[in-house]
């Protein structure tokens, strides 16, 4: 899918989301006229190739597309359907539902206004940081609302389409819902968890491992930015922390029942030995808590948004030289069967790595078959 | 620092931990014997190369390592501690003050006893997941209790040393408000939040990102391990998760009155927008957590304890087509270039995955070089 030759589209702020978007179109063609009230950080995404500076072109854009810090969003994209009466709008704020009101409540032309966000972005922030490939590959949610008109919402999808991106149609209110879990939740989730760490010893923090390094990676984002996105999707973030909070006091009460048992036995803590029989509700509580996490992990796309969990593994043992891991897909190939997904398992220095093949459950036994006559080492 | 030449370690449990320090061991030319009440898991850890069958040894051992689930730790450690009158007794379940209040109460000689933690796991357990280098470069603790010998403690830390961990000396209380913090806590929230996914629409759950995942990853844990594991340090664990709850319940009121205000203006959502003039105290309250987050995070260490993670990154464009990862990597084996891990990332939808190669970092530039000029779309 390409966008019509020539078209002019319009970006309006110069960050990461903004820049990269720009240079991933410029290189399907399209005319990137770039603004930002910032004219350093336009300069900069012109100079790295995003488009032109809004100022050298005259013609109406035919799609605006509003890359502002979440709380000027609104307020922009009513100002820029004001400003080209023709031109179809969207955003790429990470909640739809506010910014729609909020467009709405403020008079915007809502048939021409079509929100939308890009599941993609980095660590680090600002046009440097930008992409041209930042969207290849990556959901973009397109959501509009009720008197957004098909063909704007066709052209917003087509813009995601023409930068290599996956447009999915939602509406607002379903991808609010859906950010608050996937997205929302989970920094609320690290922030906390990393927050703990403030006030311990450095021999305890010493003892962090890769756990709790990805459990809390994402702790180091943005106050300012995430206050912004938090405040506005409360409503349906409401929804879900009001969950997890009960959740966390029935794991909270089972650990303290667990531990009160323990004091009154009188015999160390009830997790071990011959002091674990009181409590076996409490763990009941545990075991599920963890369990219903399995299953929620298990749910996590893996290739084209499946669930992981209908596919099956072969694991082959493959020499830790060059080419061995070549010459293995090459007899996945060769077998005929397309891998679902892969992993590589090796340590340092040794001297065989496992490879984890995933492939459709039918796959399984003639994938094992085939490479076993080839010479290879399978595992279930 | 080696351990004395043919010294006889006996390894009792030959799951993920037993059977990888057995492999690390036997490369030391220390005499491994294994023992498990499995005797085909005893059996798949020997043909790995970790040790020989316990039966096929009659010499004492110096040192006993008891790698048994934790529930069943201290009940072997005191057997293992009868057995064997001159041996000096390790264990290494991630609880240390339960399993040597129990170890005391059944009887066992303290003295001989010096329980440990190696701070190594994976997400995959079992005999078929273990890993000569697993230790190396990790945190192993050493948590000897007030009866134990300076010299039972002494053969436990060089025993870390020889595998190449970094032995950190902490009273098994210590150990257990630590692993608190750094592991069982950021267990319960990965599995809390993991289990909010259960239920969400599958077009919600598509939107997934590496945040979530990376967040979720450890989600995937053995739930019965994991209830031993927390439940064993229910004392320490409820002192964390308290304060983890009240900072949620900071976090969910000022999200209620944001929500709440919202509604009662009339507008849409106050986070964005004219409508977001509701709730500075709110903000303030998200704000802080999100920054009390960052301060959390920066204090998690570096390179040191962490995990080998010094490989630089190539991210390659792959068809989504059968062969198409295998010419890929025949590619990376003609280039000369040893491939240190690999993942496969696939969109929704998308025509294309991403393969990110971990190589070394001196490796990094060649190899992008090479699948350039193969015609590979290479990101940095």
């Amino acid at each position: 899918v390409t966008l019509p030759a020539g078209v002019h589209v319009r970006i309006v702020g110069t960050g990461l989301i903004g820049t990269s978007l720009g240079l991933a179109l410029s290189r399907t063609g399209a005319i990137v006229s770039l603004d930002d009230p910032s004219t350093t950080a336009c300069a900069l995404a012109r100079d790295l190739g995003a488009g032109v500076l809004a100022a050298e072109v005259t013609a109406a854009p035919a799609v605006v597309v509003v890359a502002a810090p979440p709380d000027a969003v609104a307020a922009v994209v009513v100002r820029e359907l004001a400003a080209w009466p023709e031109a179809v709008v969207t955003d790429v704020a990470s909640v739809k539902l506010a910014v729609l009101e909020d467009v709405s409540a403020l008079g915007g032309d809502l048939q021409r206004y079509v929100g939308s966000h890009p599941m993609a972005g980095r660590e680090r922030s600002g046009a440097i940081a930008a992409q041209a490939d930042l969207f290849e590959g990556r959901s973009w949610v397109v959501a509009p609302g009720p008197e957004a008109g098909e063909a704007a919402t066709a052209a917003v999808r087509d813009l995601a389409l023409a930068v290599g991106a996956a447009p999915t149609r939602m509406t607002p209110g379903a991808h609010d819902a859906a950010v608050a879990a996937v997205s929302h939740v989970p920094q609320v989730a690290a922030s906390l968890v990393a927050a703990r760490l403030r006030d311990l010893p450095d021999s305890a923090v010493a003892l962090a491992g890769q756990g709790l390094r990805d459990v809390t990676r994402i702790a180091a984002s943005d106050p300012m930015m995430w206050t912004q996105i938090l405040a506005g999707n409360a409503p349906a973030l409401r929804v879900v922390l009001e969950q997890l909070a009960a959740d966390l006091d029935d794991v909270l009460q089972a650990v303290r029942q667990l531990d009160d048992a323990s004091v009154a036995s009188g015999g160390g803590p009830a997790g071990s030995g011959p002091s674990g029989t009181a409590g076996r509700g409490s763990r009941g509580v545990l075991a599920r808590a963890v369990a219903s996490g399995n299953a929620g992990h298990a749910r996590i796309p893996g290739k084209h948004g499946a669930a992981p969990t209908a596919y099956a593994t072969v694991t082959v043992l493959v020499p830790d030289e060059p080419g061995a891991l070549g010459r293995l897909l090459h007899d996945v190939g060769e077998a005929g069967i397309n891998l679902e997904d892969l992993h590589l398992e090796h340590g340092i220095g040794a001297p065989v790595g496992l490879a984890e093949l995933a492939v459709l459950p039918a796959a399984a036994e003639p994938l094992t078959v085939a490479l076993l006559q080839r010479g290879w080492r399978v595992h279930d």
